[in-house]
């Protein structure tokens, strides 16, 4: 790891993949191992990244815009990272982040209306220089993710197996936002990994499990540093 | 000018330089002269800016520290740009704008904790492209500019003559803040034009207008135009 100290995990892909399953069950594992391990989410829950949650959430910010939007989404990670994110790694911690910049480029950058170079400023403003040890890509064809994530929402599969043009869209827009995803990993092999998403949870966990425990210091030799 | 239609004047400068008064009697000379003109002020009044306005006056944004800070002022800058200033000169108006980017570069790139760098990325995704097309930078002497701030706010001046170690340490600043705003005149005089201002309002005033003013469209030409 690059980072004296904690390590920085990130976890993304679509919705549907099981993210916040995988991340509990990761942590889980750590910590037996003797890991001190922190999970935490974007938008995160800075005071900050809050206070901007009700402007997100407010009309005002819908009437400004994809720009205006994205740069409070900036505003709430730079938060994040300042208040929670790298504290935690400076006391030598675990960070488990449940989706960060790679899900802004995604979301906003490729399927958004917004330019890649203004995702990547944006980036550089928000992150300041913390980028992530590892990050986890969760993967599965878009058609599964969707039919998951709608599973969990209960909506029911059309009973004809037909498709309406409002689920042909849906499909298209999952299908760009995977190819995002794939596209991000391909480019930046040292950092991300992508997971075949789709076997038994148990499955999913080891292979998870087996790409970050290398990448983190020994918990023994730790505690005899903190010791000294 | 660059912009086909409206016109874009920003008006920067410490404290205490009359600011409000000469944009009011730019306004007012080139409004007798037959011009559109609009007066905007930033933090802009426009939904989103004043959202985000709420944010930086409750206590959520100093506990984030200045990066959280300015990037909020980025946000507010983006919406004010995108909803009030930008659709103002597409509709061919002189728009007279009472502080823009130069007050950011000064208040948080100069004497603020903020990298230049960091400065400079916020303001491209802030103005997305959208420079003032003539900016009025104000000047006086620092001590005079702080005497004129202060007996607007009503501190009388000290009797003795002495300062005190807070005086000093505000005239300090106030240095600073204007050597910033010399230094950003000097690098792009095309667009910036440093006017005294310690003469007579009058005075400065018809200053002011013979900068700007020929760098208008004929509003007669204009109006034929229009008419077309």
């Amino acid at each position: 790891m690059t980072r004296d100290g904690g390590v920085f995990v990130t976890f993304e892909g679509g919705e549907g993949v099981g993210k916040s399953t995988q991340i509990r069950r990761l942590a889980e594992a750590l910590t037996r191992r003797g890991h001190d391990v922190m999970i935490t989410r974007e938008p995160g829950g800075s005071p900050g990244a809050e206070a901007v949650r009700h402007v997100l959430l407010s009309g005002a910010a819908q009437a400004g815009g994809p720009r205006f939007e994205a740069i409070l989404f900036a505003a709430a990670r730079s938060d994040h990272v300042e208040e929670v994110i790298r504290p935690a790694l400076d006391a030598g911690r675990v960070v488990l982040c449940d989706r960060f910049m790679d899900s802004s480029r995604v979301y906003q950058g490729v399927t958004g209306d917004l330019d890649p170079d203004f995702i990547a400023a944006l980036e550089r403003v928000a992150i300041n220089g913390l980028r992530p040890d590892c990050t986890i890509i969760f993967d599965m064809p878009a058609e599964e993710g969707l039919e998951r994530a709608r599973a969990r929402a209960g909506i029911p599969a059309g009973a004809s197996g037909e498709l309406d043009r409002f689920e042909r869209e849906d499909i298209e827009l999952h299908r760009k936002r995977r190819d995002g995803f794939l596209d991000i990993a391909a480019a930046d092999p040292e950092r991300c990994h992508v997971v075949d998403a789709r076997p038994a949870p148990a499955a999913v966990a080891a292979m998870v499990l087996s790409i970050v425990e290398p990448r983190l210091p020994d918990p023994a030799l730790k505690a005899g540093r903190g010791g000294a």
